[in-house]
This record gives C-alpha cells, sequence and structure tokens, in this order.
C-alpha cells in the first residue's frame, strides 16, 4: 500500500483513483480546480486527500491524468516540484478525429523533455477507456519506459488494482502505445463498440 | 469454402495456407520459387496446387505472404493480373531492429498504390506471428480497409479459419496496425515471449 497521487480531477483522475483507494492505496488528488478535486476525493473516500496543485505531490508515483493539450504544460508548472518522482502519463496525443497523432515524438517523451531529470516517465493506461478502468474488471496494461526501476514500481501498483502489465519497451516504445490508442477508439468505432480493451494473450 | 491464392512460400504462406486447407478451402501458391511452392503444397496437401507466379490467381482473395522489403516489386509485377481481386496485406514495415516504422504511410497503402484501381487491398493477419498463427487455436485478427465488401468477404475467411475479425477502419488505418505489429514484438522481447497474440476484449 502506497500513496499515489493523482494530478488531475476528470474522467481518467476518477477511475484510477477509485480503483488505487478500493485497493487500500492513499490517494492525493491535484488540480487547478481545488473545489472539482475536493468533490472527486469525497466520492473516492478512503482517506483520499487534495493537495496543493504546484507543490511536491506526497506519491512517489505520480499519475498524470490532464489532457494531452495540456499535459506539458501541467508538468513544466510543477518544474523541480517532481525532481525524483515517478511520473505515469496516460495521454493519448490524438488529432481531432482521433484517426492519428499530433506528434511525431510521443506524449511521454514530450513530458520527459519538461520533466526535472531525475524524474522517470512511464507511459501507462493509454490503451484503457476510463469507463472500462472504473468497472474494475481485470484488464491488460501496456507500459513503456526507460527506467527498469520506475517501470517495476509502476508495474506493482497496477498488479495491485487488478491489472496484469505488459511492458512494451524503453519510452520510444510510448509512440506504440499512443497508436494502440489509436486502434482501441478505430476497433470502437468500426463494430466493437466502447466497453472494448486490448490485450495480450499466450497461445 | 473458397480458392485462396497466396503469393508466397515462407513462414507466413505455410501457416495461413496450412489453416485454410484445414478448414476446407483449396490453396493456390504463386511464387517465384517454384520448388518451393510444390514443396509447401505437398506439405498442405487437401488438393493445394501451385499457379503460375505473374498470372492471374485462381481466388478471389489474394494474400501477399512475402516480406515488406518485396511485397510492392511483387504487386507491380503482377499489374493487372490482379484486377478486380481482395489483396490481403500481411507485411510488417519494420526498421532492421524492428523498432519503429519505414513508412510515413503504409504497407499496405504502398501496395494500393502499385495495385490495379479495381483490385481492393484489405490489411490483416501482420499482428500474429507465424508460428502462433500455425498452431490453430482461436486469435483475434485486425483488418483495415477501404472497401466494406472485401472486409466483409476477408472477415468471413478468417472467420472460417478460427480468428476472429475486429475491424479498425479505412485504409489509413493500416498504419495503426502495422504499429501494433511492433507492440506485438516489443512486449514479446521485454517478457511477455514469442507466443504471445494480440487482442481485445469487451469488459
Amino acid at each position: 500500500m502506497t500513496t499515489i497521487s493523482i494530478i488531475g480531477s476528470g474522467n481518467m483522475a476518477a477511475a484510477i483513483g477509485t480503483r488505487a483507494a478500493k485497493h487500500g492505496h492513499t490517494v492525493e488528488l491535484l488540480s487547478r480546480n481545488t473545489a472539482k478535486a475536493q468533490a472527486l476525493a469525497d466520492q473516492i473516500g478512503e482517506g483520499a486527500t487534495v493537495g496543493t496543485f504546484g507543490a511536491t505531490p506526497a506519491g512517489d508515483i505520480v499519475i498524470v491524468a490532464v489532457p494531452y493539450t495540456s499535459v506539458v504544460d501541467a508538468v513544466a508548472k510543477y518544474g523541480e516540484a517532481l525532481a525524483g518522482k515517478i511520473l505515469v502519463d496516460i495521454s493519448n496525443p490524438f488529432n481531432a478525429d482521433a484517426s492519428g497523432l499530433v506528434t511525431t515524438s510521443s506524449a511521454a517523451q514530450e513530458i520527459a523533455a519538461a520533466a526535472p531529470e531525475s524524474a522517470h516517465v512511464v507511459k501507462a493506461l493509454n490503451t484503457i477507456f476510463g469507463h472500462v478502468l472504473a468497472k474494475g474488471t481485470p484488464l491488460d496494461a501496456f507500459i513503456a519506459g526507460d527506467s527498469a526501476e520506475a517501470k517495476s514500481a509502476v508495474a506493482e501498483f497496477l498488479e495491485s488494482v487488478g491489472l496484469r502489465t505488459l511492458d512494451a519497451g524503453g519510452l520510444p516504445a510510448a509512440a506504440i502505445l499512443e497508436s494502440a490508442g489509436l486502434l482501441l477508439v478505430g476497433l470502437a468505432r468500426n463494430g466493437a463498440g466502447f466497453d472494448l480493451a486490448l490485450g495480450a494473450e499466450v497461445h
């Protein structure tokens, strides 16, 4: 059991926070919108707290659950307050109709460039719809990152909330996971429906 | 039951041909290497035949099972012999260490540009390792293509050999499936092993 800090107070923050609290973690919510964060903390319960946006998060793992369009700005605003932290990037840098990506790098690599050097970025959870994650069922969670230690810590957290972690490789593989986010949306729209999650099975 | 033409005589041609023949389809193999194609036809059995490379394939569905590096050349060589056919592109345009793609478009779109206008390209089977496909177990098969009719015909074939078809969208989504090919390799190399196949589940 550990403290999980979540920057954001939307759909994904709610799904991750609820799932984390249900499995015994202490959740800290950090949002520019303090009222919304407090409402979410009350909803999550289990001792969830609201921290000060921009101050050093309480948890070693900080899940950055804001939309792609504001994620680099949020991380830059935090600056050195994120030194030494494990930053979990769950964002999807989709274009307007979610048919392609708007970056030739990856959101995760852009976040790594904006974060303190001592922080470690791990891509995760971008291939799971928030409402599917919220159901609490077992799911596969793809991750990518350059720090084996950080990936191991994130994997331990994900496994603790009922997800099976599958490692896709180093941080550049975040681009592959962001494309997998497009795949999820494409499958959902073309007949499979939005209760879908990607996975991988051994045969 | 239908005639399936396969251009190629390698690992994927063997896996697809064997699976098709086992489920009652007639397999025609087309390869520059006639001796290799004949050996594969003998191995597949069930009435599998060897056609003339470059001549009009017998099947309405033509699976182009040659490596990415020679696939556009092979399709161009066939030229008008592929008029009206459904071309199934299974190729993966990977770079040397399979960490990225060597095209900014997609192999499927490159093939469509090289094929007769009346041909319809469907991306499929590039996210399944040949040796996993050869096991004969049920698997998810992602497809993409612009012709709903062609996708429907390919889906019917794939379902007939025990695969569940999941539609990712139009032909540009082939790029997303080619990135999913990278994901498969990445997961395999980073702990999941090579008996892995991608899939999607409703939750």
